[in-house]
């Protein structure tokens, strides 16, 4: 029991520690080809769960925030700096781990296509498909379930669909991203009335490169709003490239 | 550091997992007597901080979730039991604490206004209102600040609202609470035409009773819908009573 009115004498020995990042990119679905929302996972190479895949992540280290140790983990896995890097959750469940009593600090991130394509990964690192996952170590299919449902939920109100693109991108480009994220096919015409009313990209006066008669026009968003609105809270690393 | 690829041997030493529970409810303000988001804290009896008011909490325990750990708090401090308990943040930072490394999973919480008006609380418990709050220990002003940001935004899109007030109440009622949280004035009937149209209101067939003419009808939320829409990791307690 905690107790609310009278001091406790020092942190309970016997909890762990851990932080785990749950890491999207789009990348092409191995047979089919079409663009899926994918993540790198990691073999485990000891018990308990040796041999399962899991998320990337580790211990919390007592000289360095969550949020720096869940990007430096991002790094190691993918090679690549996450252009949107996010706490999603704190799992907390009293039997999640048979070695004993962990709680995982999990974040998620999102980072560009290309640069995930060409990230070296380890020889225990693959990428998946989101929604074609082995039975993974621990409760990481509920975690990896529950960030692509924020994933999902978060890309139909908020802007960070082009932190899974580049610079700058057409309108063609940026409604297969919410198509492949939101598994469903979208109308160009109703995207494109949508996209344009929220006001939130920028044309850049540019148009894609190439022999086309009326090669589609570039654009990007308009970086002058903060990229995750988490009030108070909104942190330098959740702002846009 | 963490690292992705090759395992760590064991958690790290040095790192305490606390538990906190910011525990709103709307009770009249000492001076103007007006409906304000309140909250309870905790007069530390010893250092750090010793002296300083604080949230509610105390120190994870290796056998029980942290939800429970939370629910335990709130049932200690103020007597009540909440309507409404989530998750707000993990909160890690390095420098929290100036007596070693603590990472604090918060929660909020919300209860009823009469519930929190009759609880017993100890002699080191008072409330306060969340606007007007002291210099507290640790980084909770800035814990407080983010737990009301997050009051305040789902209050505009969710229905937690009802959990401030009883079984069933009047729309003036429902209109007090939503004016207390978001500290501006509604226009009535502008609110209840937005309340009837989002369909999540079901009238009773009761009135207040009472000598007036017309009483006011009562109302109750529909209950058919889960209250906190966090997708997978919707859980019991989150559900209306």
């Amino acid at each position: 029991m905690s107790n609310a009115t009278t001091e406790n004498h020092g942190p309970r020995a016997g909890i762990g520690l851990a932080v785990s990042t749950v890491i999207f990119a789009l990348r092409a679905h191995p047979v089919s080809g079409r663009s899926v929302v994918s993540l790198p996972l990691v073999r485990r190479t000891r018990d308990p769960f040796e041999g399962r895949w899991a998320l990337p992540g580790g211990w919390a280290e007592p000289g360095e925030s969550l949020e720096v140790t869940a990007a430096d983990t991002l790094v190691e896995t993918t090679g690549v700096r996450p252009g949107y890097l996010e706490q999603l959750y704190c799992f907390g469940e009293v039997d999640r781990s048979p070695s004993g009593r962990v709680v995982s600090v999990v974040y998620w991130a999102l980072v560009r296509a290309e640069e995930a394509a060409t990230a070296t990964v380890g020889e225990n690192v693959r990428w998946f498909t989101a929604d074609e996952l082995p039975e993974l170590a621990f409760d990481h299919n509920r975690i990896v379930e529950y960030a692509l449902w924020r994933l999902r939920t978060k890309m139909e109100y908020s802007r960070i669909a082009h932190t899974l693109l580049g610079e700058t991108f057409t309108l063609s480009e940026l409604r297969q991203v919410y198509e492949a994220v939101l598994d469903r096919e979208l109308d160009p015409a109703n995207f494109r009335r949508q996209i344009e009313s929220s006001g939130s990209l920028v044309p850049t006066g540019q148009r894609v490169t190439g022999g086309r008669h009326r090669p589609p026009r570039l654009y990007r968003y308009d970086t002058s709003a903060p990229l995750a609105d988490n009030g108070p809270l909104t942190s330098p690393r959740q702002t846009t490239r």
